[in-house]
């Protein structure tokens, strides 16, 4: 007996389409909201129903919905409040440390090398850069060779001792903002710039502890998908931004000449020349060298030389800084999209149709290695004098007049060690931010990290190698975005039959130590690796960013939604949020985020790059606000961290239960009747939670039955098989 | 009951796996080779598959395969032998003459305007740059302003009356070569050129007749897909490979220095300089000009001065030819390959989610007009002097010493009119074999063309327009593969919702004469367009033939067996020969193949390309070899025209047929015995084509009957049905 729907209805269909409303009902609940008085009574005939009995806490906003989000998210136990004084690190270690032994035995494979070799090449690049900037701006108490030491012994510890060695360090432009204000605050009131970098370091690394000792990386549960995205969006949005800046950069240094007549190539040339009207600095160097106007034969001088003696460029092969310089820029622009689209085409290998699933793997995994030493060939074959990765060739500092410790006090007043504090408060804000938003996008769920983080570890080896760094007059360094998400994204392990259109499944990541600590151990040699490294063309690295920049901001759900802009309603993608959010809604959605990115950039972009951390601290609050014009269902859909394939894969699952129901009603109805048993009596609510498909198959029903031990028999036995229904 | 099969059956697996291996040994005899003996006596309850009872010829070889081939591959009627003298070519006429009005009006679409832009800047090039190439060989006799001239003619006439106006004229390396040859000749024995060109045009404009009057044009049925292919192939392949020699070229003229000291800019020039030992041949070009060595400001002298006066050049910025020309090589190649990837970018912007469909497909028809068009606006604007396209600026002969009409005979012996029949015999071959084949590309089933072809209309155009060019003294034109193949892919009519990821189906071309005409046009007035083509560069245009090769590569079968080797068979793709041909004889196929085409390459590029033509009609004999090692079966499926999408969909038509039929079998089985009837008594020989999956439907037949109507009473009746049963 069909309750509530069979009754009414008046024949087959009318009883299919009362099931489909009801059907439709049901699931426009979120399952966080069945009523849990629906009885569910399954018949004793459907026994594979019994493990789903009871969906726990399937993906969706319930009435439990923050404690939810926490378990959705960072997963628990890590980021909860032990209320004990170093209560966090002791878990973290706990949890580490079984571990400990199995990061050095997981990096048994040639994926592992590749990441090695990619990730020191795309590492080198920018901690030089940041040395020469921070040379720059402290007039070369802190420069290369020094950003080289520093980072090398940071990234060295940090990826022996810390909680989540996946994560890459790296120079942040904010560091190098507040170094360049502070060297200026020093140098206008006469302070002496390293003791005083000094005693605010150790400060700061003071403050780190104390917010390992009273579990503040717990606050971290706060950081949302919308804070995450935004932020990390950022960060790939600079990196794409630098590359390409470098480049037009290069544009200024080897200027070219725009009208040039080939015609007239034999006339043009740019020699070196006295200037007619002297300077009293050009005057002052020309005595500092002994020399006169007359003494210099300025036509036999080189670039270099006529620089030195302030001599001016003249004739028709000139640009305003010197000679025009040929060919250099273009084979700049060719190698760095040739790096850009080459490392993509390796990368994309694996899921090409030729050679056996190994060797594209392989080829995928050195995608970016095998690129750079490409590109480094070709550009060593055609001889063209491009810009070049310049490696400081000795070890020791950049100035004589420092050593490899500095005194915190040193020549400044003894109450600049208790001022320092203020500054540090700062700094500590800077480090915490960018390290720990770093950590939740390495350790979101969809990498499936199988070994566990360790926000209070990490934070505490960032702490404490600040400290050494500022006690050995070295720069900062905390967790890079982008160079994490890369190392994470070259340590993939994905199924080996990637065979061509079919999408390889993600497994997991190698979680290991050995690629990070490698990368640092090579860059701490790198000094003695600069006939080699002298080869590399800085066009294939800003290629190599740019390639990094744009391969990180894959998966970003913020991009896909910006996206949808440009898209005819048919044509946009089945993403789960277009499912059960208006689309107007995620556009509004789309449009505070990219509002927060801009204000952002801004920020970093003028001169307050100081407090841009706290603008991202900013992003959270912004985000709690938010609950003010979206329901909490829409936020679940939109700002909700499971990853988009898995919930969909539920949604169908969900969908096509519902059909199985559908089409079972019908088949088990007929299949009772046939039988002649009246007994249906569970309730058509449960239908969609208790019927399967592979409970009743009607064919193999009467195929298991009747009809075929029939056709077993012979024709004359039919009429008894027909009796004996 | 159950003939052959269910006696021998002990029980329902056993009866299965015996239909199994039946069907399958069903499923291996080529459709054309069932034997009509087998009994098809369809029960009365399954009236569908009466129209499938006789399958009409579909694929594969039968015992009447001649005739099927022919009706398979080059649509009968047009290539039919008439017996009578110009039988075909009035046949041609009567098929195509009420076409010619809609021949007009089916021009009127975007995509046409599209379609002329973008072959009217890919054709100027060639034509241009062929007449160059001829003026150095004829010493300007025939050069660029007479090919322009000659293209633009044979083009309108060809445009206007051919029977294929699809087609599009062009000049081929053979006909370079065979002037080449004969002007040596006539320089050799003292014999005028012009005019033995004249005659030996007009007799092969005779000979084309005599072809035409005879039906020649029907031994293109002979031209199959192996030959078709290779051919294509070669002329794809040669297109690309000139491509990129010419950018190589580029290379050589633009020569640049390999080893520049950025530092020594100041010092490097290179300066015109007098001869240190004037050569005789240097002097007697002085004593012309009325100069001594010592008259001339060698260095105040432009490059082209220089080369003037036979100076010498001098100093550290000088390649071997002149002074190093900077920056011009590497933009060239930005230009090349930005051209190259743009336009394939924007041609598939078509399947983008992005913009209304409109909008896409309008991109996509213009994608290579529009690129030449930002192309030619960036190199405005960086200024780099690239080689730019020359068109003649003038319309008048390029030698005074000619006019528009030349004598046959002029100053040559009266017997060389008669002499010049032997050489005009090669030239006939050249010319028909490089028309037809391009026709039959053209003309092939898979383009779905509806107003029919015309090889004999055709062939006279092209002998027509060839007497009156060597009357004129122009260059002879035949059809041009690549130029037809990107004419016909830029015409082609696809289905509107191409929404993203679904492939757009492929309607059919906008066969119209518009296009082929407008280009034509165009052309001819390109002389007084010559401010606005002068800013468009080589390299773009050299981007554009590398589009056309690459693409017109795509839907050539050959291409895809060559990548089969490569392939480990697991991730080989579903390609419908594969399923029938072992893939060891597929390779084989391949081989043979690819053989052909390096011959061909071989004789093309060696001094023997004059016997080009013949070599690919060695093609067809060797085509016809193969029948040795293949058998029939195999060949059918190798080498045939029908697309390789229809060809799968009809196989896989037929193995869902051969499923259903093994579904059905147990099904009615089932539902025959439940309803007690023993009248199985149909042949299972039959099952394959005469069952459907449309005829029983177990769930319906039973709702219709005793379970639904018992649904419909109340419970108390339920007994009462199983009484019915």
């Amino acid at each position: 007996v069909f309750h509530d729907v069979a009754y009414k209805a008046k024949d087959r269909n009318d009883l299919l389409s009362g099931i489909d409303e009801f059907l439709d009902q049901v699931t426009v609940l979120p399952p966080g909201e069945w009523d849990p008085s629906i009885r569910i009574e399954p018949p004793k005939s459907v026994p594979s129903q019994e493990k789903r009995k009871a969906p726990k806490f399937p993906n969706g906003s319930t009435p439990t919905g923050e404690a939810l989000k926490e378990e959705g998210h960072h997963a628990g136990p890590e980021l909860q409040r032990t209320g004990r004084l170093f209560g966090g690190l002791i878990l973290d270690i706990q949890r580490k440390a079984p571990f400990f032994l199995s990061d050095f035995k997981d990096a048994l494979s040639l994926q592992c090398l590749a990441s090695i070799l990619f990730l020191y090449c795309a590492c080198m690049s920018p901690v030089i850069t940041f040395g020469g900037l921070l040379g720059e701006a402290t007039q070369g108490r802190i420069s290369a060779i020094e950003s080289l030491f520093g980072a090398s012994l940071t990234g060295i510890a940090y990826s022996l001792f810390a909680g989540q060695p996946l994560t890459i360090l790296g120079s942040t432009g904010p560091v190098l903002v507040f170094e360049k204000i502070l060297f200026k605050f020093c140098r206008d009131y006469d302070l002496s710039y390293l003791s005083l970098r000094t005693s605010i370091g150790l400060w700061t690394a003071f403050l780190c502890i104390v917010l390992v000792a009273t579990d503040a990386s717990s606050l971290v549960c706060y950081i949302t998908r919308f804070t995450e995205e935004a932020f990390a969006a950022l960060i790939c949005i600079i990196f794409i931004y630098e590359a390409l800046e470098k480049l037009v950069h290069l544009g200024e240094v080897y200027a070219f000449n725009m009208h040039n007549d080939l015609n007239k190539l034999t006339l043009y040339s740019c020699v070196c020349s006295e200037p007619e009207k002297p300077s009293n600095e050009t005057l002052r160097v020309w005595r500092g060298m002994n020399k006169s106007g007359q003494d210099i034969a300025w036509s036999n001088l080189t670039v270099s030389e006529c620089l030195k003696f302030h001599g001016v460029f003249h004739g028709s092969a000139c640009g305003h800084h010197g000679p025009y310089i040929p060919d250099v820029l273009f084979w700049s622009v060719i190698l760095f999209f040739t790096t850009f689209f080459l490392s993509s085409f390796l990368k994309q290998f694996k899921t090409k149709r030729y050679f056996p699933t190994k060797v594209r793997s392989t080829i995928s995994d050195f995608a970016v290695f095998l690129t750079i030493v490409i590109m480094v060939l070709i550009d060593y074959l055609v001889g063209i004098p491009s810009p070049k990765l310049l490696v400081p060739e000795k070890f020791e500092p950049t100035r004589k007049d420092r050593g490899w410790f500095i005194d915190p006090l040193g020549s400044n007043p003894w109450w600049t060690l208790l001022i320092a504090a203020v500054p540090a408060l700062l700094c500590t804000i800077l480090i915490f931010m960018d390290q720990q938003i770093t950590a939740v996008i390495i350790n979101r769920k969809e990498h499936k990290l199988k070994k566990g983080c360790g926000y209070h570890l990490d934070l505490l080896m960032v702490g404490v190698m600040l400290g050494i760094c500022s006690i050995m007059g070295l720069p900062w360094f905390v967790a890079a975005t982008v160079l994490s998400i890369s190392h994470v994204n070259s340590l993939k392990v994905e199924s080996q039959c990637s065979a061509p259109g079919e999408q390889p499944k993600f497994l997991g990541i190698r979680e290991q130590r050995v690629t990070g600590l490698m990368i640092f151990v090579l860059m701490g040699m790198s000094v003695f690796m600069t006939s080699v490294l002298k080869f590399i063309p800085m066009p294939v690295l800003y290629g190599v960013f740019l390639y990094m920049g744009a391969s990180s901001l894959k998966g970003i759900q913020f991009f896909d939604r910006i996206k949808l802009f440009g898209m005819p309603a048919k044509h946009q993608p089945d993403l789960i949020y277009l499912r059960y959010v208006p689309l107007w809604k995620v556009h509004i959605f789309t449009v505070i985020q990219l509002t927060c990115l801009v204000l952002l950039w801004v920020i970093k972009a003028s001169a307050a790059a100081v407090v841009f951390p706290m603008m991202v601290l900013a992003l959270v609050f912004i985000r709690k606000l938010m609950d003010l014009c979206f329901t909490k269902r829409e936020l679940s859909w939109l700002d909700d961290l499971m990853p988009e394939s898995k919930k969909k894969k539920e949604d169908d699952k969900k969908k096509k239960e519902k059909e199985e129901a559908e089409r079972m009603l019908s088949d088990n109805a007929s299949v009772h009747l046939a039988y002649g048993e009246a007994n249906l009596d569970f309730p058509v609510k449960t239908l969609k939670y208790s019927l399967d498909p592979s409970v009743v198959n009607i064919s193999d029903e009467m195929a298991k039955t009747a009809q075929w031990k029939a056709l077993s028999m012979s024709t004359e036995n039919a009429k008894v098989t027909r009796a004996n229904l």
